[in-house]
């Protein structure tokens, strides 16, 4: 029996992370994955979404065009086989990049088959099984398809198998308005598809303030169709499946199924390492070591269905990986969470959540700026959006944030990092703000902050100093 | 005569910032200009040509239309007359909402006519002479003429006049490659007029580093036709101006003049305060106070030619203004420096410039990243620019960074802000980085500048901590 200091199963995001903090330590790894390969980033999340959204925005621009003086815009089309041609064009030469970052290892390291453990220390690949001091567990998620439906299999397409359409339906159920649903269902609505989106209540995008929701119901309202009453599947007819959400019934070639994602457990045999699991089948395990307790397995990535995003799932790679292959297992701390969805205009949230804070007896204030009659958004024909911004209201310091505005994803970016550096409004109104800025947007937020606050400096005092003076001459 | 706590000579953004900090003290007050009133951001500058770049930006995206399915690209043309009435129409919402600010007080307060010092308590306004205690001087500036070209001054624009155009010349020289000429010659040729851009040297929009700037300069060569050599006028024929610039030689319908802006001081009798003038007609000021030493007059804005950008502006009456109307004088601190060009891709520096750093003996190190073959871009089709992050060489301290960059405006916000806070290089890596955004952009400059930096822990040393483990269930 072939035996290995660590074995990470899953070469995605998170395993390809852990295995470079692994050969730090030690070159008698294997990293187990029975393919695709490529990462599901690469391959089937963000980076062709990105792509099938950027050519949807370029051509739902053409409504602006005619009273910015630009004519003609009523002569464009998009021919939907090219759409999806230069998606996977670019999917591929993304997928080609992992693939690329592999070669150096992948022939003597990666073992392309399934793994299953027997238990702790061992597991069955299949035509032979190997012994493991440590393993991380990075196999990752798949689509949710209910058990209910699967006799409809043929009408639904999932991230999975939507690149690979060589063409697009000309009627779409977009069944869940998570981050996926809102940003392929309002790229294909604005490449002509005709969209209805189903939704379990009116909870879309993972937002939880009430005031950037209402915001965004609005918006997405405006583009497609939208029934907050959830979806039943009743049949099929004339090679169209028969939709139902409340008392609105709709024929469509597909369904997209947007209803999330589950961790990819089939077949790994958790129950044989040990541990309890939970009623979703998944063992507890730390937050900042990525241990699962009183054994040598790390659980990482959105295998642990806790932030299924890229940057959190290398962190976590990394995490577990470090771990692995060390003795004392070590805590980190983690980046503030965030996270972004890319429909038009953005939607974010950052830090605590509106949701978090309410139920969690901290008082706080909130700052809101609407993007409605602001100034850079005027210039952009995009007057949409509000961002709500969260503090502490005794002292102002920043807490979170929420949000729904063009160019969200960059707001986000200031806000997450202001908020990771426990910073206080009064802090960042001391930054440089440029003008007509998107971000001046944030600065109206934050001096309603720093009026609503308890302890606060007047507006010029944060820029007092008792430097010598420095004449110019 | 009447008698003054304050006169504000100037109502642009400066002075109608000095008037928000002298009411808090007085209403005895005046404001004093002659018009046109509503700012030079909001009638000629930042507002308009914002707009104008934003019709030009949409337009040249057609290029990028075909090979991502969108047909008909070839159809698209702009009315140049619809696009300047366009222009002025939101030109006037920008406006407005200025004027509107003012209404409250306009009527008592406002003086429109001209001042001129008779001493340095005295102001003649013409028809009347009054007496102040404190004044701030916030006339702005002007788009500079050079006096050998007067004769042919029909032949120029320059930005007071050219939002005003009823439509677009055919051809124009824009002579002056910096800020404005960079923004509205891009805007302008991607509108389809013929573009000469001519400025002295290779230096343009402001840029120090010689990475940046040779990015820069190839990306705007390769849209239109540039000379490095200095424009000389040599005439005019058939109604046509006929530039030189080295050995070439243009006939152009207009040239548009943006070799920067002059203090606006013709007038104003500032030889008669009692200070020394230098040779550009300039008094001593300081730089935190905004005060002329030794008197009880205030020198804010773009008049002083320190800092010609709205936000500083703002802050520089504010100043001026709280000190006006205060027997102590009162430093403030100043926040980070930020550039930011609104051509595309967006030009930025922030903090201290490579320049600044190459000749104050500060031993720094660069972290650069390309935007060639970067994730985001390649999504967005914008395969181009750099740029290029300072820090201090030992300790990894953030000290500046200069940038030609798509959605460079929202890095510069970051770099800013960072360098405004003191931070180093391991600060900012420990920050989240969404997936796919340019925000990656920088962390891969940061990581050059991390690997690069002599006191560096390990990359995840830096989120190690002694929390106690938190399990998840």
């Amino acid at each position: 029996m072939r035996e290995f200091d660590v074995a990470i199963i899953g070469a995605g995001s998170a395993g390809l992370s852990a295995r470079k903090e692994v050969v730090k330590k030690t070159q008698n790894y294997c990293v187990i994955d029975d393919g695709p390969l490529g990462t599901v980033c690469a391959r089937v999340g963000c980076m062709p979404s990105k792509v099938l959204i950027h050519v949807a925005n370029e051509f739902h621009h053409r409504h602006g065009f005619e009273h910015q003086g630009i004519c003609g815009g009523e002569h464009l089309s998009v021919d939907h086989k090219k759409v999806m041609a230069h998606v996977r064009k670019l999917r591929d030469r993304f997928v080609g990049g992992v693939l690329r970052g592999m070669t150096s290892w992948k022939e003597e390291k990666l073992i392309t088959k399934r793994a299953t453990f027997i238990d702790e220390n061992t597991l069955d690949l299949g035509d032979e099984k190997i012994k493991v001091k440590s393993i991380v567990i990075a196999t990752g998620s798949r689509p949710i398809l209910p058990r209910s439906w699967e006799s409809y299999k043929n009408y639904f397409i999932n991230t999975d198998d939507f690149f690979e359409l060589e063409t697009l339906p000309k009627t779409i159920a977009v069944i869940g308005l998570g981050v996926i649903g809102l940003e392929l269902g309002q790229a294909l609505s604005r490449l002509g598809v005709k969209i209805i989106g189903i939704n379990v209540g009116k909870t879309i995008g993972g937002i939880t303030d009430p005031v950037v929701l209402a915001e965004a119901n609005q918006l997405i309202e405006e583009e497609f169709e939208v029934s907050y009453d959830g979806a039943e599947i009743i049949g099929e007819e004339a090679g169209l499946l028969v939709v139902k959400s409340g008392d609105k019934i709709w024929k469509v070639e597909k369904a997209f199924l947007t209803m999330g994602r589950a961790p990819t457990l089939k077949g790994l045999g958790l129950e044989n390492i040990g541990v309890e699991l939970n009623e979703r089948g998944l063992p507890s395990f730390d937050l900042k070591t990525f241990q699962i307790p009183k054994t040598n397995i790390y659980f990482a990535g959105d295998v642990n269905a806790q932030r299924p995003v890229l940057h959190e799932a290398s962190d976590e790679g990394r995490i577990a990986g470090y771990n692995s292959v060390r003795p004392e297992t070590q805590c980190f701390r983690r980046r503030e969470p965030m996270g972004i969805v890319f429909c038009d205009p953005n939607i974010a949230y950052v830090g605590k959540t509106f949701k978090e804070l309410s139920s969690s007896g901290v008082e706080f204030i909130t700052g809101e700026n609407s993007f409605r009659g602001f100034g850079r958004t005027i210039v952009m024909g995009q007057e949409k959006g509000v961002l709500r911004v969260y503090a502490d209201s005794k002292n102002g310091l920043l807490l979170g944030a929420e949000l729904i505005t063009p160019g969200g994803e960059h707001l986000a970016h200031l806000l997450a990092w202001v908020v990771n550096l426990q910073l206080t409004v009064f802090d960042v109104l001391s930054m440089p703000f440029y003008h007509p800025v998107l971000e001046e947007g944030l600065r109206a937020a934050f001096r309603e902050l720093a009026a609503k606050a308890e302890d606060k400096p007047s507006s010029l005092e944060i820029f007092r100093c008792d430097d010598p003076p420095v004449a110019v001459r």
